[in-house]
C-alpha cells in the first residue's frame, strides 16, 4: 500500500491554482525582502525607522500581558477582540458629535486584515469598487482573490461626481489623509462631497487612515466618519462609514493590531467573515496595544515621530530639487510617509526605469502598481520616514544616474 | 454641502452582502461567548484547560522577544514568517526521510488562518473538496466564502476507494489525528491509501493535525506528510501533502501560531495569499513561539497536559455511561479533545434537542454543523478538556435531563 514511485506518479498533474493567483504581483514581497539586499537604498516601501520604537516600554507591556491577564491573552478571545481594547479605541475616536460604543469596533489583524474582511463581506466576483486614484497597492493585494471591478475616483479632477463615481459600488475606498501613494491631504469641501454622496446612494464609504497621526504643517481636517456623523449628531452611530486605524505607522507593524470602526451592523458582518479568516487576533499584542493607548505611550512618542518624520521629508524634496528637478514634479506632502513624483517627460515609463534603479543601488515603487489595470507609467512613489537625510540625497543623487543610463538605453534602442 | 439630514437619506439602501453572508452559521460565535452564560457547562467548543498556560514561562520570552529582537519583531517581517521559526519549524517535523527547510515552510496565523489560505489559493467559485466527513466546522467555515462544492470522505465506509473520492477535487482534506468532531484515528492502512490516491492523482492533500500531541493510549501512526516523503526518501519535499500544525492545542491558543509545511510551490502560492490576508503575523508572538520550541517547553509541559486530558476523557466516558448509555453509543477516543456521541434512536434530532440543553445549563455541538449541507442530525460533540471530571459528571446529568424534556416535548406535540 505504501505510494508507487513509478515516473508517472511523481509527475502526476496537480490541480490548477484559484483564477485570481495569474494575475497578481509580487511586487510588495519585493519591496519587504529588498531590505536584504547589501548596499539597496529602499525607499519604495512604508516602513518605520526602527529606532523610533519604544523598545523597553513595549517589552515591559508585553511581560505583564501574559503575566497580568494569562486566561485572557493565552486562551481563544472574542472574535471582536478584547472588549477593553474595543472600548478604549471606540473612547479615541468618539466625541460627543460621535459617540461610539465597542459595538461598532472589530479589533483586527492590522489594516491588512480590515481590507480583506471589508472585501469578504463585500465582494462577489466581479463586484464594483470606486477607488480613490491612484490607490493603495496593498488594497488591490487584498481583494484582487474577488476579482472585483474598479472605478477610478479622481478626486482632484475638475467636475468630479462622487454621486455619480458611487453608482452601483459595493463600497467606496479613500485614503483622505496623506494618501497612499500620492500623499495628498483631501480637502474639506471634497471629504463633504464623499459623505454626502454616501449617505444619498446609501454606499458603504471606506476611510483607510493609517497616516493621520503623521501631520507635519497645519492643522488636521475632519474625519469622513465624524462629517458622517453630523447628519445624526449624538446617535449611537449608524451611518455608511467604515473607518479604519491601525497601529502599524504609530507605533509598530509588528504588533499587527488595526481596528475597523463602522455601523453595528457592518461590524456584525465583519466579525462573522473574521471568524473565519484567523478565529481572533492575539490576546498578547492586544493587551500591548491596549497599555500603549491607556498609558498615554502613543501621545508621549508621536512628537518624536512628527519631528524626524518631518526632517526627512524636507531632506527628500530638496534632494529631489537638487537631483532631479528638471525630469520629476511633485508636491510637498504635509504629512505621511511619501512623496509621489511624477516625469515631466510624458513618455518615461517608472517599470522601465526601476531595473536601471535597482542596477543603481535604489528601490522606489513605480506607479504602476497602485492602478488596478497597471497603467500608469509616469509616476513613483518615494518614501522618506526609513532612511536619514544623507542616505535620502545618496538615493536621489543615484536615481538621477538611473534616469540617465535607462535615457541612454532607450537612445540606443 | 453638509450631507442631508433628509429621511430619505437616513434610509438610503445599502448594497447587499456577499452571497456567502446569507448561507453561514453563527455557532461558533455562540460557543465562544457561551463562556460568559452564568452557571452554563460548555462542551461544545474545543477550548483547553487555563490552568495548563506556563505563564510565567510564557511573560518571560514575550519581554525577551520584545527586548532582545526589537527590529525584527516590531516591524514588518517577512511575509513566510521569521526564518528562525520556519527553520525549527522544519527541524521538529523533518526527519531524514523527510527532509525538510524553510522553503517549506510557511508560518499561519494559527490554524484558522491555514484553512483560509489553502481555501484563497486553491478555490475557485464552485471548486470541489473531497472532505472527511464528518468535517471540522472551522474548515467549513473558512471555505463557505468561496461557495464550494463538497464531496464527503466516510473513511471507515466498506470499500471506500480513495482515488475515485479525489477525481476532480481541487483538495482533499483529512484530520487523521483524533479527529475533529468524532475524535477517532485514521488507520494506517487509511492513511496509505489516502496518501497513494494523492500521489496517483495529483490531487492535494491537507493533513491538518492540531492534535497529534494529545495522544493518550498507544503509539502514534506515521503522518500522512511522512507516507507521502516514501516515495522519495532523502529528497527535498515536493509530494502533494499539505501538512497544518498550531501551538493553539499545544501550548496556548492565544499566540495564533500555526505553519503550513509543504512543497515549496504551494509555500510560494500561499505566501502569495498571506501577503493580501494580512502581510505578516506578529513577530512577538513568532518569537514567543519559537522561545517554546528552542528550550524544550513544549515537551516539559507535555506530560501534565495528556495526564489531565486522559483522565478527563475517562471521567467523560463514565459519565456517558452512568446517565445516557441507553441513548447514546460513542467510541472511546485514544487522543484529542472530543468524544463523538451517537442517538441510538435515529429519529433523534441534536439540532432539536440543544434548546432543551442549554436550558438545563449544558452546551454541546449538534452534528449538523459538522456537514457542509447540515445533513446530519443524529450526533453531538462533546468536549473533554475544559472541565474537571466532577462538573463532566454533572454536564452527562444535565444532558440526560434535556433528552428527557425533548421527549417529552416530543410526546406532547
Amino acid at each position: 500500500m505504501v505510494p508507487s514511485s513509478s515516473p508517472s506518479a511523481a509527475t502526476a498533474t496537480r490541480p490548477a491554482f484559484a483564477r485570481w493567483m495569474g494575475t497578481t504581483n509580487q511586487i510588495t514581497r519585493t519591496f519587504l525582502s529588498a531590505g536584504a539586499i547589501p548596499g539597496l537604498i529602499n525607499v519604495a516601501g512604508g516602513l518605520p525607522d526602527p529606532s523610533l520604537f519604544p523598545t523597553d516600554r513595549l517589552a515591559a507591556f508585553a511581560r505583564r500581558a501574559v503575566a497580568e491577564h494569562p486566561d485572557e491573552v493565552l486562551g481563544y478571545g472574542p472574535i471582536e477582540g478584547l472588549a477593553p481594547l474595543r472600548d478604549a479605541i471606540a473612547r479615541r475616536l468618539g466625541s460627543p458629535a460621535l459617540p461610539l460604543t465597542r459595538a461598532n469596533v472589530l479589533v483586527t489583524t492590522a489594516g491588512m486584515q480590515g481590507l480583506d474582511l471589508i472585501g469578504k463581506v463585500l465582494l462577489d466576483e466581479g463586484g464594483l469598487i470606486a477607488g480613490q486614484s491612484p490607490t493603495y497597492l496593498g488594497a488591490l493585494d487584498a481583494w484582487r482573490p474577488r476579482s472585483p471591478s474598479f472605478r477610478n475616483l479622481v478626486l482632484d479632477e475638475p467636475g468630479f461626481d462622487p454621486e455619480r463615481a458611487f453608482a452601483g459600488a459595493q463600497f467606496a475606498y479613500a485614503v483622505p489623509n496623506f494618501s497612499n501613494p500620492t500623499g495628498r491631504l483631501v480637502d474639506l469641501a471634497t471629504r463633504r462631497a464623499l459623505v454626502a454622496a454616501a449617505h444619498r446612494t446609501g454606499t458603504w464609504l471606506v476611510e483607510d487612515d493609517p497616516y493621520g497621526t503623521l501631520h507635519y504643517d497645519g492643522a488636521a481636517l475632519p474625519r469622513l466618519i465624524e462629517l458622517s456623523a453630523q447628519t445624526a449628531p449624538g446617535e449611537p452611530y449608524a451611518g455608511p462609514v467604515i473607518y479604519m486605524g491601525t497601529l502599524s505607522k504609530e507605533i509598530a507593524p509588528g504588533l499587527r493590531i488595526g481596528w475597523i470602526v463602522a455601523a453595528p451592523e457592518m461590524i456584525e458582518a465583519l466579525t462573522l467573515a473574521k471568524q473565519g479568516s484567523d478565529l481572533c487576533t492575539s490576546g498578547v499584542t492586544q493587551r500591548i496595544a491596549l497599555a500603549a493607548m491607556e498609558t498615554g505611550l502613543l501621545e508621549e512618542i508621536r512628537p518624536a515621530i512628527v519631528a524626524l518624520y518631518r526632517e526627512r521629508r524636507d531632506a527628500l524634496c530638496a534632494a529631489l530639487s537638487a537631483h532631479l528637478s528638471d525630469c520629476f514634479t511633485w508636491e510637498v506632502p504635509v504629512g505621511g510617509m511619501f512623496v509621489w513624483a511624477l516625469a515631466k517627460d510624458p513618455d518615461l515609463d517608472t517599470d522601465a526605469l526601476l531595473p536601471h534603479a535597482l542596477a543603481a543601488g535604489i528601490c522606489f515603487s513605480p506607479s504602476s502598481v497602485f492602478d488596478a489595470r497597471g497603467a500608469n507609467r509616469r509616476g513613483m512613489r518615494i518614501n522618506f520616514t526609513l532612511n536619514p537625510p544623507e542616505t535620502l540625497d545618496e538615493a536621489m543623487r543615484r536615481l538621477a544616474a538611473a534616469v540617465a543610463a535607462y535615457r541612454a538605453s532607450r537612445a540606443a534602442a
